[in-house]
């Protein structure tokens, strides 16, 4: 029996829908394994907003560094990207949180399900076998770099830097994943073109003298957005930077046909973070459309990082079980159409 | 009757054979239309670099300068990929010609043929009615900003800077391709992180009260790489920075099946420069495999860019008709197989 404190901050839109079909779950794993979850919740994004002018209030924030782990709904609210004037805006949260908490490497895997290969936007042949973790450094990069205005607010710059050591541990994490998986690692950059892609080169290639088992290879981000589409299959582990994470991981994360599927973890020296990949959803919110699978793989890979190895298995089990029986939310286009809780529940009992 | 100079910078790898298909292609149509295109051959890339050590000589300089528009085959060799310790690179010429000659637009035209629609990694559905053009900055970014290391070479920085005239011009002509296709003009961005960007919408939303007949709207850099996958017939015209642009761009090369099909054009104040998208494929070099139709096709922006319209059309029915008989080189799959000179002379004799 362990007990373990988790910091629920559920955010915007549907958020607080999946994630309680993934708390729902956990619990369904406290009790048979014989474990104690505790969950505090705190606001985050447009809601903390609201509540109190801040998009990561103070509390908040406090309450995720006292805590084993940190389960993360969705922000965003179309308020804010249609004011240009707003000063403060729910992504702020998220970013803040990321660096306080030093969440520097976002992992995102991708794999297509052989009952759901309609969905996707690719012929069934080109997603067959499709199965990858990419691994985006998340705390550096252009969008942590200086930034600003000169001339009068005419011209604009932002600064991408990375530094020996942010590199170094983002790139190990990358053959770490990729030793415990196919044992294949892809470095994506612009090496051509990009000073800090050089550095990223020049480490991983340090590094792979102490991982010969690790098959490594280097692709250019252009040709990496055109290879995930022509042959997916071809992946293991990519590892890239936040900017060329930020776009690859979007790409990718369409190709197994729904977002409503896609966990993610962001995890770095302490405390983890585990969240689905889809956003706030603002007009479906309230209205138990949304699929909570994403969320539910979250929680799995949430129990992974607190070593509890065999409750994530059954959690996922119980998600291709579920899927297997062709029942879903609407965007899925199952046989047995379910709304989010009643979907939840069947993967729930099925555990 | 008109008189045109023409430079030809055929370049590496399958660059001259693929050249050798669209100046035959041009002479049909001087002939036809009674024109007198004169052409003039010069060295960049890696072969430049083999005769003098630079991979843009001046003498090939000046003459794009002096020429009314300049063909490009491709550049590129492994060789100085695989080596780190390269001072000097093919692309740095490419680079430097979209500079020097002011190339600040780089325009790339994708639609789907019918007649190939089982090559799409994309389901068939999807495809229908993809018809786009990305409009990508050329000559600025974090491509051309400063760079460089510091801490003893352990920190390394690349700065993307844009000025308003460079955004000013760019976005202009995004609104008048828009209108002169289907009217709809998508500025992709990272504004909700990137101060550049938000300099890019700033002057978006300047232009767009000029503009009233195109319909404009905004996307992020990473939900612009999911929806091409997922709906690519959505976008008419996009307009983005040139880090974006390369990635997006490239993307949406795979959509219609074959690099081999898609040609593209860089502009500026004087001279244009025509290219086949695709790279100069050093394996295939010498063996009469290579796609001519990317560089025809290029051919005909260059007659369009010359002003010589109809000429131009003549051109593009004739790739049409001519992969509507299903010949074509290996990529294409076709029901008869020619190689890239045969090929070049069926698309040639169909004008
Ligand atoms: C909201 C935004 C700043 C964020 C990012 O790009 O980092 C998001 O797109 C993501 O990928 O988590
Ligand atoms: C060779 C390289 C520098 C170039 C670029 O990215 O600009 C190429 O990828 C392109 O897209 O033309």
């Amino acid at each position: 029996m362990s007990n373990f404190n988790i910091a629920v901050l559920d955010g915007d839109g549907i958020g607080p829908e999946v994630t309680a079909e993934a708390v729902k779950v956990l619990n369904v794993i406290a009790d048979k394994f014989g474990h104690d979850f505790q969950y505090t919740y705190a606001p985050v994004g447009a809601v903390a907003i609201d509540q109190t002018g801040n998009p990561l209030p103070d509390e908040t924030l406090a309450l995720c560094k006292r805590s084993d782990a940190l389960f993360f709904g969705a922000i965003g609210h179309p308020r804010f990207d249609n004011d240009p004037t707003a000063k403060v805006r729910p992504e702020q949260g998220l970013l803040k949180l990321r660096k306080e908490l030093g969440l520097y490497a976002n992992l995102r895997p991708v794999a297509g399900y052989a009952e759901l290969a309609d969905l996707s936007p690719l012929r069934p042949e080109r997603m067959k076998g499709v199965d990858m973790l990419i691994v985006r450094e998340l705390t550096g990069g252009i969008y942590f770099g200086e930034k600003g205005r000169k001339d009068d607010g005419n011209t604009a710059y932002d600064t991408c830097t990375y530094t020996r050591m942010e590199i170094e541990r983002i790139v190990k994490m990358g053959f770490q994943e990729a030793r415990a998986r196919r044992g294949k690692l892809t470095l994506v950059d612009k090496a051509n073109v990009m000073e800090t892609s050089r550095l990223w080169r020049e480490i991983t290639r340090e590094l792979a003298a102490e991982n010969e088992d690790v098959e490594l290879n280097f692709m250019f981000v252009d040709n990496a957005a055109m290879q995930l589409i022509l042959n997916p299959a071809q992946f293991d582990v990519i590892v890239t930077s936040n900017m060329f994470g930020d776009i690859l991981s979007d790409a990718s994360s369409v190709l197994a046909g729904s977002l409503g599927l896609l966990p993610s973890s962001s995890i770095g020296s302490t405390v983890g973070m585990f969240e689905p990949i889809h956003g706030s959803w603002p007009e479906g919110a309230g209205q138990d459309r949304a699929n909570p699978v994403a969320a539910i793989l979250s929680a799995a890979m949430l129990l992974d990082h607190l070593g509890l190895r065999e409750e994530a298995g059954a959690v996922r089990r119980s998600v291709n079980r579920t899927l297997g029986e062709g029942v879903g939310t609407e965007d899925l286009n199952p046989r047995e159409r379910l709304g989010t809780q009643a979907f939840g529940d069947r993967i729930a009992h099925a555990i």
